[in-house]
């Protein structure tokens, strides 16, 4: 999960940031961007390689925080464009709510769902991309992976802050959990 | 609703599918087609004139039968032709789950779905459709009505079956309901 | 939407609120309790007669802030017992996901959804109550409505917030949207 | 998945169920019934041990046909009792949409999902169960099982017809897939 900080209104410099961690939970999106066929169905999620908050460099879906004032739809676009560039083409879904919703903590005990930093909550979509994916800022590559492969035991353990979870309650929500 | 008949396996002779309609429901499926923008936010819903099975001519969703042997997807995308024509693009959806299932009693009192013919148990999707729609078959016209119109009184009086309420529930779902 | 203060941590001074209030967008939940029949259908909706954020006496749903460090279920809990009292004995969802997502902001022309305080971006669940419901704090009644009158004009215009909306869209998740 | 006959209007004699297997999908119920602690978090599911349709005594999860004029919470509500016995007390859902649709098919490569006698589509709900189980019909036993325990090999082996991915889809939705 990534901040961007200062540059326009709704952004906050890095220590009013983490005054604001301290009284709230801020509110992120997690997109799992997807490759489907004609009918829909889900053939490959896409994972990027990234420098996560606990300090690791690991397998990550595109995530990042809902700003003041900005609605979720743009959150998401902006998030999406930042992981995958600009020619990514995401379809964003047509319903407001969530697949899953995830309880980011501190302590990894709670539900699994880990953010050393502070607890968020983030809404959680699946996100069909058609375009040409051109990872940026933090994100290294993005690899694409069938879901038997993206749920295979060394794929899942480059996997950091329960996001092994998430790719899978993502496939059990398209149907082709293996 | 409508039944094609006889021209492959699954598909059955008329007095075949009035015989099974007197013995089990069947299993249809609904399609919301509707226009997006580049948020994914729903800004108009396409309505169909066409024969109803009640005998009148009404406005309706995309609707049509799942054959045997016939997975929901390709029931979805075949009927979506059927109404719309080869180059209306639907985008069906990733996941598996309709966002509410209709019941058609052929007796109106029950959920206030109503099919003079059956009882039909229908998995109603909302569709975006990117591409140029052409009214096929028993479909006369295609007409884009923005949330606030589509909900309007008059309109919801060239409706029948309980597709008024249908349009209300995809427009709800999607966060649009006026 | 309340906020109760000082008195655990997680809870913030009135003056520390307004300051987060201009930073980020806060989450809430919102809770539409219900009455349920033996085979889970809806039969009655619950509205609340309270003092709103905008200074009016609405009914309103059930709506409170998730506080720092607090589960979403914990947060639906303790904000149900706020405003039904302690023997409402509410059924909490299995699920994870909300129906909807409310985004609630200052300028009531960008979702409809309006809160004069601030931007906060609620989950919103439909929730069974079977137990007895005694109005707390801030609220002054509690009234069970079946959905033909929860949807009259004259309920509505008593409603704010955009919650009239919320109503409706929680009956259309319910399948029982007149 | 089993067929009751010939007891009521509705019900088919075999050699009519049959007959209506080669000519329409037919539509099932699946239930997975769960336990649930004060907050709704799932903390164990149900597994009945019972005689399948592919010949195997298996684990599985409750599941029955939707009958000719009756509705899906009805249904739902009769499959539950047929399994788990009459002092169950299922919760039945309020929403209308089901968490996944399993398409079963004679061929196991087409979903997954494999029943030899049928092509059945089947509408799969959580249900939280408060009661007393007391299998029943061909139902020989109930287990409950925590999410580890219900994840794990020995115990996916123990299940037939894709109930193993079923069961784990269920505990996705749930948001306690671990």
């Amino acid at each position: 999960m990534n901040d961007r900080t200062q540059t326009r209104t709704g952004w906050l410099a890095p220590d009013e940031i983490e005054t604001v961690r301290g009284q709230v939970p801020l509110i992120y999106v997690d997109a799992v961007p997807v490759r489907v066929d004609a009918l829909g169905q889900l053939t490959h999620v896409g994972l990027l390689l990234r420098a996560m908050a606990d300090g690791t460099i690991s397998r990550a879906v595109v995530s990042g925080r809902v700003l003041q004032g900005e609605r979720i739809r743009d959150a998401l676009l902006r998030n999406l464009e930042k992981d995958l560039g600009p020619v990514a083409l995401p379809r964003l879904p047509v319903e407001v709510s969530p697949f899953t919703v995830v309880e980011y903590f501190p302590d990894e005990g709670i539900t699994g769902f880990h953010d050393p930093r502070q607890h968020a909550v983030s809404l959680a979509f699946v996100v069909p991309v058609d375009g040409d994916c051109r990872p940026a800022q933090d994100s290294l590559e993005l690899t694409w992976l069938t879901p038997v492969e993206a749920t295979r035991g060394d794929i899942r353990r480059e996997m950091s802050s329960g996001h092994d979870r998430l790719i899978r309650m993502a496939l059990a929500h398209a149907g082709v959990l293996p």
